[in-house]
């Protein structure tokens, strides 16, 4: 049909799917993207300037290449085509390379692909009992447990089971957790759904994953300053904080607790599920978080020679701890390692199967406390950084969550404007972390701060002088909803130099200590709260991450949360992240001489030695 | 030294141990025992009229046998003398027969002799920890776990571990119930002591023994009505009430974790420890009872086919019940058999070893649920009935509990006239069980009522009218404490005859079934809130105990909290009384078609049928 002016084209999409549409060849790929829904990233409306609309061509006839596409392969990879510059003159077939939100909520759950049995610890079985007679005057507990098979029950159902046993004719639905019956519910109608709840415990922002056991359907995903924030930042913080008295220590616990409770009733609202039906939640977080949940303040971690409060998975009762479940259900910790090397990363590793990686492969979550693990050969080492809350738009002057009304990307072209786009559409109400490490990459290319973070007032127009100092203005008080300028201000700067700096140098000291250069890496995952939609070039240009090929670097999403979904969903998982937890080695930076040293050096933008961002400073340059 | 007016006496106490003192001739050996502080019962001032102060002379010669002497040895046996009517002429040995005070506390805690070995499930264990290092970087928990040898422990010990390791420098004690950690203290002073509270949950009266679980030293003794009462006095009342709304069984429960609560902070004020350090608490009780302190009605087991909602010892977190003990500490049941044999009657079973009795015997459990068990052969029979909460007290007019300012035992004389004994000395406030017993069979002895329970009017000038009808005065306005009278009531009589009646017909009643005649059971093994202090003697006049020969009787007092006791001190006595459980047979009075007419017919005092106490009626006569 070539010539005809419109051509079929099978669309390959980031999550394996595949799709179908025409396309009208006088116009962009883009454009016939978006006609038809593909809602592929784009800013600078298809000038060819951010580098977001990215393809790949299979087969098909296309225009040819435009200058900015030339660019752009320079960066990333000499397979692409940028969708806003390419037509289509033949049917073809194409693979999606920029991040589309064409199936919204997917992929939110990267990481949780693999599940292959669906085996929770927790399920709901339907059991008819005997009847009792005057020859078998047995106890209702005595004639559940025995049609049960199990001699475990939490004594809380005491209460009300002869009323469900005789509410349904004696037929009922057993919710079991392992061995442990946890309720027994009349069997009428929906009565034996029961659902479970993945949390990642971030020091900056906690989020939350509802799933029908049953089914390991995801119901709904939620997320919220972790409520601790106020009585400190960072983690070390925290601990000092909750040392100083008992009173302080039970502030810190209630608070993660109320923000978990929130968020669990936000899921379930969302979801329109009973709170109640809820027997499982499975806890991710840095030691000092889990810690802090069950009311340990961790300061003996904190403190050489670092023994943390427990390294286990914990489970405790949701009533024990005031978490608004049903409460006979369950609250369960991942294991971890150590007091720097937490929960948080075992279920970052068992998300992203690292340590059955083939080859040698690291792995960099991204959040108040950094983490890295490097895999090579047989040999796991891991290792945390503070980098603190400015990644998640926490402590920034207009930063904010990457939810509604949050500039989530940005790039910024030859004259100082800045391109972006805005969570839910509309009017930005600030700026979000991957946001913020896109405008200040942008600001380097463009000239707008130099290699030390130093904002230069005369590079733009959009340099502006406030009370607090300079600032670099990215959506003026005239488009922005709040009326006021959404600005990038030096401090805002000096807080992701710092936060970028410590990742950077963890992963450099990591990999010295495992005698892997960068470079070696066939595979590098990428976790964190913002981890899908991160851009890699960008990343690099901050300097945060390695100069290494784009097609190395894989993003799993909030590994956390993911993670502790799979032990959520399967108890083979659960074991799995017990063997894990045996096998990562721990690796405490303060004892490492270099690493202050290395610090300093990746605070500039990219970095002081110029050498270990060859590839990425020659892409700035061919952006100029 | 005979003939020198004082003479050396060797006495044997009714518990077992010995004491010497000097007596002088010319005054009777009563006065002589007072003199010593040996503080035998006595109530009519030496009279020889209430039969109290009885004592059996083993060698020594003695003043000539008295008139009332001989009229009580047909009662009491032909080879005893009344103390007050006895002189000792020579040195001599004596063993004294009535109940005696002399060492205070000591006679409220049989049932209790037979713990061989201290054993309890909760124990204290002083544990010194390696210290971590930078080699050794495990996690508190796990170093406790491992230096424990155990994998089990409740997850609220991890808040304070950290602290409590480090205080006295890595040396703790660890509070261990079975496998489960409970505490770790830090390892200073007495800081490992621990308690237990055993309790017998009684319909009426709730009664509480504190347990030093180190050395099985009784420390102190509390009881108080069951706060439900208020709900209904009876079983089936407190079931009905409990029926209408989840509020008024919540009420229910709440009742009777407050009366517990209550009694464990009396127990631990008066053996001054602090509540913390009571880890265990074993509850014996009938099956409503301990359902309803979890919180289950307990409706289905008082209806056919009467399937009770548990019959297995149940563990439950002190927190989860609101039992303010250590907050990790755990509620437990005594195994029960049936919805109408509660865990109470293995209590009595275990504390009389009623079956490991090589004979054929008998057990009778006097409370507001009398439960009644026999032995023949290897079967063990049971069953119980309602007898009311007058037998304790309550709901008769002047009754009260057995504490300070209750007449406890009272013999009327032939003119009417009341002599009595006060709990704790002092004027009376009111009449316990023992006293209302002691009263009625007294009254019965001197006509004052008939054989059906009339209070004869013109039969003595202590029967006076009163708004509510005759009663019958024991201790005058002027007498008493209250400025009233404190009387029995024509009501009183007639409560006192349904519960004594409901005791007799079930006992008649199982040992038909079990097809044995009363007089061939060996042993009567008597328990209940006042068994230690109930006189046989008045039990059969009232036709309460069946009429055999006395030394048949064995007390055993509160044998339920007893029974408790032994659970809570030793887990080879928990495991026995699972196999008790196993081994009792539950018979339901209501299923047998004779019972209603042996309870009529028992209402009578003695019984309405002459034969069956013969041996009674004779004795009566010999009185009058």
């Amino acid at each position: 049909m070539a010539g005809s002016g419109f051509h079929r084209v099978k669309i390959h999409l980031t999550d394996g799917e595949e799709l179908e549409i025409e396309v009208d060849e006088s116009l962009s790929l883009l454009e016939n993207l978006l006609r038809n829904g593909v809602l592929i990233d784009n800013l600078c409306g298809g000038r060819g300037l951010c580098g977001k609309c990215v393809v790949k061509i299979i087969s098909g006839k296309t225009s040819p290449m435009t200058d900015q596409e030339k660019r752009w392969r320079k960066i990333l990879g000499s397979d692409i085509r940028l969708s806003c510059q390419v037509r289509i003159l033949s049917d073809a077939e194409i693979e999606l390379k920029g991040v589309s939100r064409a199936i919204e909520g997917k992929i939110l759950t990267w990481g949780l692909q693999e599940i292959t049995e669906l085996k929770p610890l927790t399920r709901s079985k339907k059991i008819r009992l005997r009847k009792p007679t005057l020859q078998d005057q047995k106890g209702d507990l005595e004639r559940l447990l025995e049609a049960a098979g199990t001699r475990h029950y939490d004594p809380l159902i005491i209460s009300e089971l002869s009323r469900s046993m005789r509410k349904s004719d004696f037929e009922v639905y057993v919710i079991q957790r392992g061995e442990e019956i946890l309720d027994v519910i009349s069997a009428e109608g929906n009565a034996g759904r029961l659902f479970g709840v993945a949390v990642d415990i971030g020091t900056t922002t906690i989020v939350g994953y509802l799933y029908d056991l049953e089914t390991g359907k995801n119901l709904a995903i939620e997320s919220a300053y972790n409520g601790q924030i106020k009585f400190g930042e960072d983690v070390i913080s925290r601990v000092d904080y909750a040392r100083k008295s008992a009173e302080n220590l039970r502030s810190l616990q209630g608070a993660v607790v109320n923000t978990i409770n929130e968020i669990i009733e936000k899921l379930s609202e969302k979801a329109r599920i009973e709170k109640h039906r809820i027997y499982d939640v499975v806890c991710a977080g840095n030691t000092t978080m889990l810690s802090l949940l069950l009311g340990n303040d961790c300061y003996y971690g904190s403190h050489a020679p670092y023994p943390p409060p427990f390294t286990s998975s914990v489970e405790v009762k949701a009533r024990d701890l005031g978490i608004k479940i049903n409460q006979r259900g369950y609250v369960k910790t991942v294991p971890s390692i150590s007091a720097y090397v937490g929960g948080d990363i075992i279920a970052d590793i068992l998300a992203s199967k690292l340590h059955k990686y083939p080859g040698k492969a690291a792995l960099i979550d991204l959040g108040t406390n950094g983490e890295i693990v490097i895999k090579a050969d047989d040999l796991l080492l891991s290792t945390s950084c503070a980098a603190g809350p400015a990644l998640e738009g926490y402590g920034v002057k207009d930063g904010m969550r990457a939810v509604k009304g949050a500039i989530e990307t940005v790039v910024i072209d030859e004259f100082g404007k800045s391109y972006y786009k805005v969570i839910g559409g509309g009017r930005p109400r600030g700026i979000c972390g991957s946001g913020i490490i896109e405008a200040i990459a942008w600001m380097r290319i463009r000239g707008i701060i130099d290699g030390s973070g130093k904002l230069i007032e005369e590079s733009s127009e959009k340099v502006v002088r406030g009370p607090e100092g300079l600032r670099f203005v990215i959506a003026s008080a005239k488009e922005s909803a709040t009326g006021r300028d959404i600005a990038i201000t030096q401090q805002d700067i000096r807080k992701i130099q710092l936060a970028k700096a410590a990742i950077y140098a963890a992963l450099l000291t990591l990999s010295r200590i495992s005698r892997i250069r960068l470079e070696e890496l066939e595979k590098i995952f990428v976790a964190g709260a913002f981890g899908n939609y991160l851009d890699i070039f960008a990343s690099q240009v901050l300097g945060m991450l390695p100069d290494i090929p784009r097609e190395k670097f894989s993003f799993i999403g909030n590994g956390s949360v993911a993670g502790a979904s799979l032990i959520l969903l399967s108890r083979d998982a659960a074991e799995e992240a017990q063997r894990i937890s045996k096998e990562v080695r721990s690796i405490e930076l303060n004892t490492i001489k270099d690493f202050q040293e290395e610090f300093i050096k990746a605070t500039h933008i990219p970095h002081m030695d110029k050498e270990l961002f060859k590839n990425t400073l020659k892409a700035i340059e061919s952006l100029r």
